[in-house]
C-alpha cells in the first residue's frame, strides 16, 4: 500500500484540468460511458499504480487495480481498468498515465541496477538519493521502491551525512564530529569522502558509514579491504556516477550500498491507455 | 520574471528539510557565515534561477541573481550567489541546485531542438507537451521557455485538441466537430491524426491545426503540400517521437510546430554549488 | 458533471462553520433526524447543485440530486434532498443554498441573454468574462455554463487578448503583433478596439478576433460588414455594456460573440430549503 | 488595517494567472516599466484597497496606497498607484480592480442604507448577513465595514440565532430554549420570528434579540412598542427584504438593527485603472 | 458529531508518517491483517474519538466506534476497534492514541471542575479559554466539550472581552465603551476587572459580563452581592487561577461562569491500543 | 535559527483572529500606537521566540528579538518587543504568548531532566518522543531542543523502532529482523523490550539500540552490565515513566538515552506581555 495525502491526487488532477475539459465538453461526449485499460507496451515493473488509480477515481471513474507496485508484468497485461463517463476518463487519464510512466521508468532502471549488483553480491542495496526532480519525492520514491531500491535519505531531517560542504565550516572537524556523535546516539553517521586517504581518516574517527565519492571500482576495492581491517563493522557506500553499467563492478568491489540518482533520469516507460466505448 | 506562489518555494524546501538539518545542527556549525556560488560545469542555459533563489531566500540566505532564465552562460560563470549562516545554506542548497539542474537540462535540450529546426525553417516553434513529470509543470515549463520553446498546452482547460480517444465516443464525428466549432469561436481547434488520409478529412472539416502523429518526415512533407493546397491557413504540427535528431527533418518537411516531450527526459545539467566560509 | 477539488466544499463549509454550531448544539437538537428539500420559488435554471450537494455531504448528510446543472425547473420542483441529523443539515444548508442561489441567478441571467440573442442569430455565443467576484471563478462559471454561456477566458494563461493597456507598452505595435503571432501558432489572437477605425487596422494586421468595445449596435453593424469584406474569417465580438436588453441588437448587428459580465451581477435566485423532521 | 492571510492575495492572483500571461509575454513587453493609477469614475467609498495592493505587490509591483478603506473619494481621486514592469502590472491589475470594484459597490450600497436609516434614527446599525457570495466572506465584509455596516454573523460558531428551521426539531421549545440559555451565558440569544404573536412569545421567554422576518414597517412599529413594554432591554432587528428604500421606514419603526443582504447584490463600482509607460 | 475538515486527519497522519513506515516495511509485515482495540486503562471520558477514527480510516483501516465523545467508560471498555493490514494500523495508531489521550485528559479535568462546581451551584458553567496549546483548538475544545465545559471564546472574532491591555490605548474609556456598545448590539460585552472597585465601575457602565481576575472567593462573593444589587442581570465570571480545587469555592461565591485554562494542562489520559493478529 | 513554513505563523494567527478583532475595532483604538514587551515572570528558558515573533510580524507589528531559543533568562529580562498599532498588537499577542509559554514550559522541564541526568552521567541524552500534543510537533520540538533535549523520532519515516505491536505480526521474528537489517544498512535498529530476558535476545540478534520499557533503575543497571558484556557497542535507552525525578537514577544505571514524553505535559511557563501606549 502506498499512503499519500487525500489532496495529492487532487493536486495532480487540477493542475492539468483546472476547469472544464474544453475538448470533451465541446464535442458533447461527456456523459458517454467508456473504459480505459492501462497496459505496458513492453514488459515492465508496475509503479505509481495506486496514485494513478486515485487520480482516475477523483475524476469520477470506478477503478480496478489488477497489479501492485513492484509486480513485473508482460507487455499487454493489464495494470488497471477504469470505467466511467468520457468526461471522467478524459479528465484523469493523461495524468494517471504520466504517473505510471515516470514511476515505472524509474522502477525499471532501479531494478536493472539491483539485478546487476546482486548477481555478484546478493546483499548489496541500491539506495536512491534526494536528487529526484524537485517536488517529486512521492512519485520518484514510489518508482525506486517498486524497483527494489531503498531510500538513501528522505531529506535533511531523517539522516546524517557529512559533506565537504559541512567541513568547510568546521574549525576543528574532529571536535565537531565528536559533538555530532554525542548528540546522535540513535542514528548512524555517514561521511562522504573524496579520496581513500580522507576516507580512512573518517573510518578512524568512527564514522558508521563511509560514502565514497567517485572512487573507481579498483580504488574502492582496495580501500574497502583496508577499511574493514581497521573497523570490521563500517558500512561502505559507492556514490557519484554509479549506474546500471558499473553497479556490478562496485558490488564486486565490496560496496554495501550503491548510492545513485541515475534511475531518476531517462525516458518514462510507455503505458498504453486503451479506450473503448461501453 | 517568473511568477510563482509564495508557498511554492516553501513546499520544495520543507519537503526536503521538514525539521532540523540533523547534520548541520549536530556539527554545531549552524551559525557560521558562508557563501555559495552556483555555476555550470559546462556551458548551459540558465533556467529555474528565480525559483532557486526563492528557496535559498526562504531558508534564510541573502541571494544575488547574476543571470536570468534563458541566458546562455559559459562554464564557471556565476548564476547566483547566496550568503548566510551555514544552516540556511545547507537547508536550501540542494533543492536550489536540483531546480536549476532539472530546468537547465530541459532548457538545453529544448534549445538544441529549436536551433536544429530553425536552421532550416526560421519560424518553426518547438512546443512542449503536458507529459512532463507529474506535478512538475512549473519547473518543467520554466526550462522549456528558457530554452526558447513554447507551451503546447498547459492542460485541458486552455486549448482544444481532439484525440482518437475522443472520437471513440462520437456517434457522428462530423456533427460533434461542428458542435465543438460552434461552442469555441475564440479558440483554435486542433485534431490529432494517425495517417495522412485521416488528416486530410480533418483539414476538410475545417480543423485549424492538424497534429500529425508519427508521420515520417517524407509522409509529413507530402501531406503538408496537399493540406495547404486544400486549406492555405491550416497549421501543421509534427508529434510523436519528435526530438533533437529529427527536428530539422520535420521542420524541412513543412511543420509549423514541433510538439515534443523529449526535452523533459534526460539527465539534469550539472550545476556546481561552491561553498566558502566567510 | 462538475469537477472540483475535494477541499473546495470543505473550504466553503468551514468558512461558515469553523467550530460548533452554537445554536443547534445549545438547543440540544443535534442528533434529531430530518430532511431538507431544495426548491426554486419561481421557475429557474439549476446551477451549482453538485457543489451544494458536496457541501451537505461533507456536513454529514445523505444527499440525493434530483436535477442537473442546466435543467430548467418549475417553481416547487425539487433540486435536491438531504437527510441526516439536524446538526449536519444546519451546518451545511445555508452554504448549499447560497451556492445554488448565486449560481442559478447567473444561469438565469445568462439564459436570458442567450435566448434573446439567438432569437435573431442562432449561432451567436454569450461569453462570460473574468470579472466575476474575486475568488469565485468556480461558482460563477458553473452558473454561466448552466445558463448556456461559454467561458470567454479562464484567465491570462489560456487565451490571448490584446488591450489598449498592452499597446501603451509597445514602441512598434505591428512588430509586437507579428512577434505575438509567431509565438502563438496554436491560439487565436484577439484584439480589443475602441473605434471602428482602430478595429479595421487590427483586421488588416490579421487578428483572428476583434473585440469591439462599446460600439453602438449601428456602428457595430457597419464595421462588421467592412471587416468581413476585408477578412471573411475574422470573428467579431461585442463587449462593454452588453446585457440582456441589447443582446439581440448586437446579435442582429452581426456579432459572433457577446462578451459580458452582466450575468454575474444582480440578486441571487431564491432557493427555498424546506425542513422537516423525520 | 485589514488582516488577511499571506496566501489570500496569492490565491486570487494565481486563479487568474496560473502560468505565464500569454499576451504580455507574446508581445515581448514584459520588462517595460509602467505605472497604474486606480481611480473611481464616480464618487465612491474605498474598499478592498489593501487586498488589491497585496495582489499587485505579489505580482511584482511597488504599490502606494493613497486612501484607506472607508474613505469617500471624488471621481478621479487616486486610490492607489502601482509601478513595475508591464508583466507585473498586467498579471495583477484586473484582479486588483475586481476586488476594489466589488467591495466598493458593497460599501456604497451599505452607506446608502446607513445614511438613510440614521437620518431618522442615529443609533441604528446596518448588519450584513452571511448571504454574501460563497467563499467571499473576506471581500464582502471588507465592503460592508467600509460602508459603515457591522457584521451580523461571521457564521455559525460566533453567534446564536434560532430559526424556524431549528424549532422544527424541538419537541418542547421552551425547554430547549432554557437549555440554550443555560449553556450560553456569555452570548446573546436571538430568535427569528415570522409574526408579532410569535415574536411576543420569544420576548416573554427572555430572548435578547428578536429578529422580525418580513414584518411591514407598521407591524414592526406596533410590535416594537408592545415588546419594549414587556421587556425594556430587548433588541429588535428587522430582516427580510430590508434595503436602501425601506431602511428609513424600519429605523423609524423602532428597529435597533437592520439585518440585510441587499448591499451584496448589484453591480460593482467602476474603478478605472489608468496605465502609463514610464 | 464532530465536524472537522477532510485534511485535518490527513495533516495529523502525514506529520507523523510523511513517507513509508521504515519499521513495518522493513520487517515485511505490511500486509498481515490485524485489529486494534482502544481502551482506557482507568475510567475515563471519551474525547477525540471521531478524529482518531478518521486518522485510522485515512491510514487504510476499517474503524468501528463503540462510544461517543462525552461517554464515561469503565477501564477496559472499548472506545473503538480498527481492522486492516499491519501497515495501516501502524501508520495511524499512535496519532489516534495521542488524539484520544490528550483530549480525554482535558475532558477528565474539565469534568472534575464541572462536577465540583455544580455540586454547590447547579447552573454554573465551566468555560475553557483560548490558552490551549497553539494550533490545537480543535482537539483541545473537543476535550473541553466532552467534559461538559463550554467555549469561552473561539478567538477574537466571535466575542467581546475588554482587557486592561485595551484600556491602555483609550483616552476616554467611557466614550470608547459607549462606542463599543453602539457598534455591538448583537453581542454581550465582557470586561475584565482586576479589583472589586474597578469591577463596580464596569457594572455601572453597563457591561453585560464582569470577568473578575484573581479575586479570592471571599472578595468575589462580596463583590457579587454588590454587583447584583446594582444590576440584577449582570453575569459574573471568575478567572485567573481557577481550577478543580477552588471551583466549588467560586461557584459558592456566586460565579455564573468559571473561566479556566487549567484542564488543558496535565498528563494525557492513558489509552491502551491492544493489537492482535487476525 | 528555527525554520518554519511561511504559512505556519499565519495559520496560528488566523485560527485565533479569523476576521476582525471585535473588541479592538469596537473600542475604536485600532490605530493607536503601542509597544509590547515579553518577559518571563520567573527565570526561564527562551523557546518558540522566533515563531512568536513571526506571528506578531504577520499581525503588522515590528518585532525585535532580544534573546534566542535556549537562552536562560532572569525574571523580567526581555525576550522580545513588538511595536505597532493596537490592532496589530492585539491580533497577535495572545498567540505569541501561548507559543512561548508552551514551548518554554517544555524547555524548562527538559532542562531539568538533562541537568539531573548529566550531573551523574555527562554524556547521557534526553530524547523527546512523538507523544507531544497532536499537530504540535514544531512547537513541542522547539521547546525540547531549547531545553537541551534531542529528538527521539520525528515520526515513522526517519527511524526504526520495533515494538511488541510489530512482533505480533511476525511468524518468525528472527527472520523478519534479518530482513529489516538487510534493508536498512544506513540506519540503526532499535527494539523495545519489556523485560531483561527479552532485551537480551535482542542484543544477541544484533539490535543497535535496546529501548528498555519500564525497567526499574536497578533492573536496568544489571541488564546494562550484561548487555555490554555481550555487545560493547549496543546503546541502551530507558523509556516508560522516565521523568525529572528518576532521570538521575536511570543515568546512573547506565542509560545512554532517556526517552521521555514527560516534558510535554504540565503548565506553560508564564510569559508576561507588558503593554504600553506610545
Amino acid at each position: 500500500m502506498t499512503l499519500f495525502p487525500e489532496n495529492f491526487a487532487d493536486a495532480l488532477l487540477f493542475d492539468d484540468c483546472p476547469h472544464e475539459d474544453l475538448t470533451t465538453v465541446g464535442l458533447g461526449i461527456g456523459s458517454v460511458p467508456g473504459r480505459i485499460r492501462a497496459q505496458f507496451k513492453t514488459p515492465g515493473i508496475v509503479a505509481g499504480a495506486e496514485i494513478a488509480a486515485a487520480v482516475l477515481s477523483r475524476a469520477g471513474a470506478s477503478v480496478c487495480l489488477s497489479a501492485r507496485d513492484g509486480d513485473l508484468l508482460e507487455a499487454g497485461a493489464t495494470i488497471l481498468t477504469a470505467e466511467g463517463p468520457a468526461e471522467s476518463l478524459h479528465a484523469g487519464y493523461k495524468i494517471a498515465q504520466c504517473v505510471m510512466e515516470y514511476a515505472s521508468g524509474i522502477a525499471f532502471r532501479t531494478r536493472e541496477m539491483v539485478d546487476a549488483a546482486r548477481a555478484v553480491s546478493p546483499k548489496v542495496q541500491v539506495a536512491g538519493t534526494r536528487k529526484h526532480w524537485p517536488g517529486g519525492k512521492r512519485i520518484a520514491l514510489a518508482g525506486l521502491l517498486a524497483g527494489g531500491g531503498i531510500v538513501h535519505r528522505f531529506g535533511l531531517s531523517d539522516s546524517i551525512l557529512v559533506f565537504d560542504q559541512h567541513r568547510v565550516f568546521c574549525d576543528d572537524f574532529e571536535a565537531a564530529f565528536r559533538a555530532l556523535q554525542a548528540r546522535s546516539p540513535e542514528r548512524k553517521i555517514a561521511v562522504e569522502a573524496g579520496s581513500p586517504e580522507e576516507a580512512m581518516t573518517f573510518v578512524r574517527l568512527g564514522a558508521d558509514i563511509i560514502q565514497c565519492e567517485r572512487f573507481s571500482p579498483e580504488v574502492f576495492a582496495s580501500f574497502a579491504d583496508a577499511a574493514r581491517a581497521e573497523s570490521p563493522n563500517v558500512r561502505l557506500s559507492a556514490a557519484g556516477g554509479v549506474n546500471a553499467k558499473n553497479a556490478a563492478l562496485y558490488a564486486e568491489a565490496g560496496a554495501d550500498i550503491l548510492v545513485t540518482s541515475a534511475p531518476y533520469w531517462g525516458a518514462p516507460q510507455d503505458v498504453k491507455m486503451r479506450f473503448e466505448r461501453l
